[in-house]
């Protein structure tokens, strides 16, 4: 490596903002392209290019001052990325996968073509195939849409007629698809990474909790039978095989009530239920991506703690930001806070997170759940 | 706190890039003074005024776009920051604190006024008072500088007069002191936090290993009785207890081969001997410098690893800077790489470091030895 290298990263989120602290050290310099100036990866040190993300020739711009691309959101121009890729810029994960990841129902179609274990699920094209769906998985089933759909947005349980009715209200000309509701004990989740050689490595299961469709909380390491653990590291080291290009994928899973594990969704990118990583394991999901995607080894993705949890800070209400109880909250010991420096404030808006570590997931819940409360925002 | 609060850094290094990554996530931007565009510090994120530290007038402009103001560096215009600070605010450590740090003789006339142990010391004048001082310590001693010294300039041993005549021509025209040569078995060091409510928490007793008068490896924690870690301990903690201001103190001192402890050395900031922290304490010292200046409480010290090895990459030649072999030293287990972002390289210059964590000492400074070995800088 001569000099200093840049990665381009689509996206100037959270996600960007952990990626650009994590690059910094590794002596990487980073520019992202966000529809927004001063985002929250600028503000750490990120040039940015402002554009919308589906503008091909901002895309273009981008990858001319990078040596490296990637993404830290999946709802993107990605022709734009695989043209950009075709003239040999080095783009991770590949805009294959990303195409792929984009549209639910072909990311459920190749996982079942690739006897990846998943919910079963159908193509719904208008209300009679959604009623037809909804007999056919015993009348409770998800209604999803295909396209552009995360944190909550895009998910609907029918267990009616008259629900799947306010679907197609709420989901108007939108392409949809429906899931059998499988019922689970828990859902978990992992990150894996896989960098441009083909290392491959595992982070530990966690556990992930969701209110109104949106991550919460993750517990780090699952509380699940020594056999469920195997079972969700064998499956998702295997879906993560299938999908080209280096780089983290957050893997989401179900644990049914048989103790069975299924695929929910992956996301091709760092992700929520890997943040705990960055005082968890001994290699951060961000450092580690940052790795994967340069062409540099893989960390240690061991647990550095016995124990961990993660929750979110949602916005509280529509205002600009303001935070109170940071001092209430770093009070409490083996806690940390993490903002994104995001303005305004918006109900169940993602503006930062907390991770508590301790000797055991009972003793971190309660100390991240507490220092969660101690916080206004 | 309303919005986002901004921390004044006088002083833009490596010290200043590593307190600007630690200080995102709490939510605080930074505002760096360096005489250099483009510092280290800038370049993850910080604002940034292009002046000398010693010019009163940039100090004030740093001011008065800060909220809270720090050093990184106690080589500047300690007056204009007690000028400032008679204003109303709030600078830490205090500007007395870095005027007394600032001349090693007043330091240590300070600390054996308040009778805590270090090595006899004497003022030197002239040749023939430096020649005094050399018989009456038994004709071993340093020759230090009073003021600016750091990382192994302004220090010469003495063995003999004419060591005598070569350091005044070395030092010519700089205020000179002497200290008795005190044989020791090991050099410690220890982080020592204060906040501004006067809580006061101590991070592990560390070994520290100097080459050329240079810090070049820290062994977390040092391997020594516990006899003499207490020891070690309760001086340091008196020491910091001495002087004025919050933030993290980093304290120098001798392991006497009678298992005496000794202070050597005061730096009232963040220091070489903590850079360990980040990957082995639950609270790096960078964060804790960031919540000792704002208010906030302090966070854990203990260590996360069993052991952690730091070796400082420094410059292998004066040329501009061309990094080689991070891949290989990435890829041994548990090691993680800083670079400083700095340009040119020169011989000796600081350029980043290694901390590697194991099971043992031994182990860890396996690693990070090798880690350092594969970097070609």
């Amino acid at each position: 490596m001569a000099g200093t290298q840049t990665i381009g990263i689509v996206g100037g989120g959270q996600l960007a903002r952990m990626l650009t602290l994590a690059a910094a050290p590794l002596g990487f310099r980073v520019i992202v392209l966000d529809p927004k100036p001063g985002s929250p990866a600028a503000q750490v040190g990120a040039a940015e290019i402002t554009a919308d993300l589906y503008d091909a020739a901002a895309l273009r711009r981008l990858a001319e001052r990078a040596d490296y691309l990637t993404i830290e959101i999946e709802h993107l121009n990605a022709q734009a990325l695989a043209a950009i890729a075709a003239l040999g810029k080095p783009v991770n994960p590949a805009p294959q996968t990303i195409e792929l990841i984009q549209d639910k129902l072909r990311q459920k179609e190749f996982l079942a073509r690739n006897t990846i274990a998943i919910a079963p699920f159908a193509d719904v094209k208008d209300l009679a195939g959604a009623k037809k769906a909804w007999q056919h998985f015993g009348r409770k089933m998800f209604l999803k849409t295909r396209h552009g759909a995360y944190d909550g947005r895009g998910n609907m349980l029918i267990q009616s007629e008259q629900d799947i009715q306010q679907a197609f209200d709420r989901f108007a000309g939108q392409a949809l698809y429906a899931e059998q509701f499988v019922p689970f004990k828990k859902e978990l989740a992992v990150m894996v990474a896989r960098n441009i050689s083909g290392e491959v490595r595992v982070y530990p299961i966690v556990e992930t909790i969701h209110k109104r469709n949106i991550c919460v909380e993750v517990r780090a390491p699952a509380e699940i039978t020594a056999a469920e653990r195997k079972r969700a590291e064998k499956l998702a080291f295997e879906a993560a095989g299938h999908l080209p290009g280096a780089g983290v994928f957050g893997i989401e899973m179900f644990l049914t009530n048989g103790g069975k594990v299924l695929i929910n969704e992956i996301a091709p990118r760092v992700h929520n239920s890997g943040h705990y990583t960055t005082e968890a394991c001994h290699t951060s999901q961000f450092e580690q991506h940052i790795r994967a995607i340069t062409g540099l080894p893989l960390g240690d993705t061991s647990l550095v703690v016995p124990a961990a949890v993660m929750v979110n800070i949602l916005g509280e209400r529509d205002a600009p930001t303001e935070i109170a109880g940071l001092d209430d909250a770093l009070a409490l010991p083996q806690v940390s806070v993490h903002l994104y420096g995001k303005s305004p404030t918006k109900i169940d808006r993602k503006m930062g997170h907390i991770t508590a570590t301790g000797a055991t997931v009972a003793q971190a819940k309660r100390r991240a759940t507490s220092a969660r409360r101690k916080i206004s925002i």
